[in-house]
């Protein structure tokens, strides 16, 4: 259905409202029914682009028609993030206050690029990262910056540490010189593919990454790195930047920042600290013992939009000295040249990205809305029912647990005990699957979970075995939450 | 004013839908006062920051009184992008359907990594995607992909060229080899710092980027980047980039793909087109002829959130053959490891970022509301308004034009006829100021005009010369606004 549009500006205002209002019901709707969802999308692939005309429109719809089709076509093809019982990858999840924020940072379009085309951004961005900085219990030492994703937040971070080592690699390059050393980063074997991913995008190249071996806890062994870095330096390598990380994304495991620190002062390596996820963790006065150690950082990452309510994406990056990230990145071409750029802060000065989102707003609102208490009290009611969830694994005789739980997230696996009778193959042990038959079980219980739509497991592997990841992290999960999964996974396995 | 909250949870949904229906008017409200409102922020710098709490608040507050401060506090901190006289930089504004496009993106909050996360991310992007590049009448062998800024586009871009360069770079980098020759890059001198930083990211280092001179329309001279190419081939450089543009930062200039494209076919080099600002102007079929050149392309940015109405951010690259970003940047870590990866598009392969938002749900809604027709029709009255706008400019003894007006970009200068008695200085024609005095003149009356909050405009430097810069681009604009600039302007100019 097409309909009579002004033939210029916008949307009439009456209209606005009308669907404005449409929407925000449909959104409250949306949060209060979203456990009658599947977690997962059912739909197969390219069923949605199949159910979709394949050329624009000539003329203007109804908007009514579009939003029909939100029902239709675009919900069924939504994994949804917000369900309590996602427990996948990091479960993360907005809050209303956060999509307010959203609504606001649309209406205004602002490009912070520069202080004078959005004043309330670039202020309102140093007052709120002021705040978590200090909720976080980070010394006043630490600047933040906001980026879109930890992916490029890290990469600045590396990048910086690259500028900081003074070889004129922004002027002059790293190719065509034979005056270069191999540049290297340290980080655990543990660590986050982004940190590939920056040393790819930075021309360092998946090769300058070297990764440390960890502990059984999977942390990161502090006299393996030192041996390393002796190692490499010694090569003739110059050694630019350490990233441990406190909450890896296979197990939450600490690395240990502190004794990493030892190591970075003596040989005047810049210290990056991944703290993407559980950085959020930093505000519980009980968990801040993990974050030993980050006071002596040159950078740290905390992703907001992980686990503190805020809706994807908002990234921290703190920085000791946040003139390096300017001195690596400011650029001032004629157009943007102002009257006041000595006495402002710009924010397209400090990264790739010259435009910028308001994003510092929904920020804010969270913290306003629920306060430092707030959410604190959450972050540390997730952290309790991982640690339930996990004493169940313990308890039960057909699960092991495979990593420890320093924050909300729980590795384990089923490993039943079985009747001889029903092994197929010989049991590595009486009474047990092989190995392989342990894999396969898991896999298949994973599968069959997130197919029903109950619930959303993802997996990775320790030490070569098939682990389930449970992460609890959602603003709606409750403690039924947890014992819905214990159940399908009890069930599944009862089935084998 | 604290307020009693549930212990855990989200806001409860009837706090949700008041609040929510406050925020919907109040964004009507703000988009039918917007003329009300100065363009720039006239607040002092730190005001803002000097009026919040330096300490986040310890209890979560009333939402309502968050509001308040969305008047009290924000508002005045706002440059008003939205703003139909907003002609600085590149004028850009969201629209209604826009807005409704960034609620539902919070509200459902995906990453956009893998396509089970988010199946209909995925599958709108690839589909709106198409009907850009109908709407645009690129060939069909492009295949889209959507960043948040054109900085980052390049930035993928050039990266792609990189790799497609098959010099290990990927895996061994760039430092500490002395097998790898000086990587080059080429673009004009009028091109958009957003390359520089690129280069300077990936390692190529700002000398390794080449800027060819420009004709007297500020387009690049293809005999002389054919010139450069071929002396960095003999010195033994490796030339991997070259990026023509088609509507220039400065001046809107069109860099002559056509021709650039020979040269490419004929050395082997990625052909990068930045259309970030322009290629909005690709749907109308009388400015087609500017794309000449495209379909011969490597790749292509164009940035929605610039000229289509679409909140900021969306950035798209378009690559002939998008396999090869895929060969830069995928690298899946076994927690991201799924079954279907072989049979699915997972976003995150294709670029640094691993989360993504669903970005392509408001372009969707844009392309749908407003049909290609009505698209078409906005971005035409825009240059029409600019070419009026450029006519009075030439028809005026005051003033005069600096740039040829391609798009809806208008670069000018006054230069007012002036009694000898009033010159202080020896002019240097009969009846006209300095050099310096025309500079000075024309600041100040752009600086008089910005401060006045009835307007804002921008400046760039053309052959050393200070030149204003109008753009015309706001959804809200008419011509009564670009009437009201020429008053403005006269005015300011008659009382030197």
């Amino acid at each position: 259905m097409t309909k009579p549009q002004p033939h210029f500006g916008d949307m009439p205002p009456e209209e606005f409202r009308r669907h404005g209002y449409a929407i925000v019901d449909w959104i409250a709707d949306y949060f209060e029914r979203i456990e009658e969802f599947p977690v997962l999308s059912q739909i197969e692939p390219d069923s949605l682009r199949n159910n979709l005309p394949r050329v624009a429109p000539e003329q203007g719809e109804d908007f009514g028609e579009v939003l029909k089709d939100m029902d239709r076509l675009i919900l069924p093809a939504v994994t949804h993030w917000n369900h309590p019982n996602f427990h996948g990858l990091f479960s993360t999840s907005t809050s209303s206050v956060g999509v307010f924020g959203e609504m606001f940072t649309a209406a205004f379009d602002m490009k912070a690029m520069l202080w004078r085309t959005s004043p309330a951004s670039t202020e309102l961005e140093d007052v709120v990262l002021d705040w978590l900085r200090q909720m976080m219990s980070l010394p006043d030492h630490f600047e933040g910056i906001i980026y879109d994703t930890a992916s490029v937040s890290t990469m600045h971070a590396i990048a910086a540490a690259r500028e900081r080592a003074n070889l004129n690699i922004r002027e002059q390059g790293m190719s065509g010189r034979d005056d270069l050393p191999l540049l290297r980063v340290y980080c655990s074997e543990h660590v986050h593919s982004s940190i590939d991913k920056a040393c790819i995008t930075l021309g360092l190249g998946t090769g300058s990454l070297r990764k440390i071996a960890c502990n059984e806890r999977f942390e990161m062994i502090p006299e393996e790195l030192a041996d390393a870095i002796e190692e490499d330096v010694e090569a003739g390598f110059h050694p630019i930047c350490v990233i441990p990380t406190i909450g890896t994304t296979s197990t939450s495991s600490v690395d240990p920042v502190d004794a990493v620190a030892d190591i970075c002062e003596k040989y005047g390596i810049w210290l990056h600290v991944d703290a993407a996820y559980a950085g959020s963790a930093a505000i519980v006065p009980e968990l801040q013992h993990y974050f030993k150690g980050c006071e002596r950082a040159d950078s740290i990452v905390t992703n907001p939009h992980k686990w503190l309510f805020t809706p994807f994406d908002l990234s921290v990056l703190y920085c000791r000295d946040l003139s390096v990230m300017k001195q690596a990145f400011s650029l001032v071409a004629e157009y943007l040249k102002t009257s006041d750029e000595n006495t402002v802060k710009n924010g397209m000065d400090y990264g790739i990205q010259l435009g910028r989102r308001f994003r510092a707003l929904k920020l804010w609102f969270v913290i306003r809305y629920f306060g430092r208490d707030g959410l604190t009290a959450r972050i540390r009611e997730h952290c309790r029912l991982a640690q339930l969830f996990a004493s169940w694994v313990e308890d039960s005789p057909d699960f092991e647990l495979m990593a420890p739980v320093p924050f909300a997230l729980v590795c384990f696996r089923a490993n039943p005990r079985v009747d001889d009778s029903h092994v197929s193959s010989p049991p590595v042990s009486k009474g047990r699957l092989s190995d392989e038959e342990v894999d396969t079980l898991n896999e298949r219980t994973m599968n069959e979970i997130n197919a029903s739509g109950e619930a959303y497991l993802s997996h990775t592997k320790l030490n070569g075995k098939f682990t389930l990841r449970l992460s609890v992290g959602s603003i709606r999960v409750e403690q039924r939450h947890l014992e819905k999964v214990w159940k399908l996974l009890n069930e599944s396995v009862a089935r084998t």
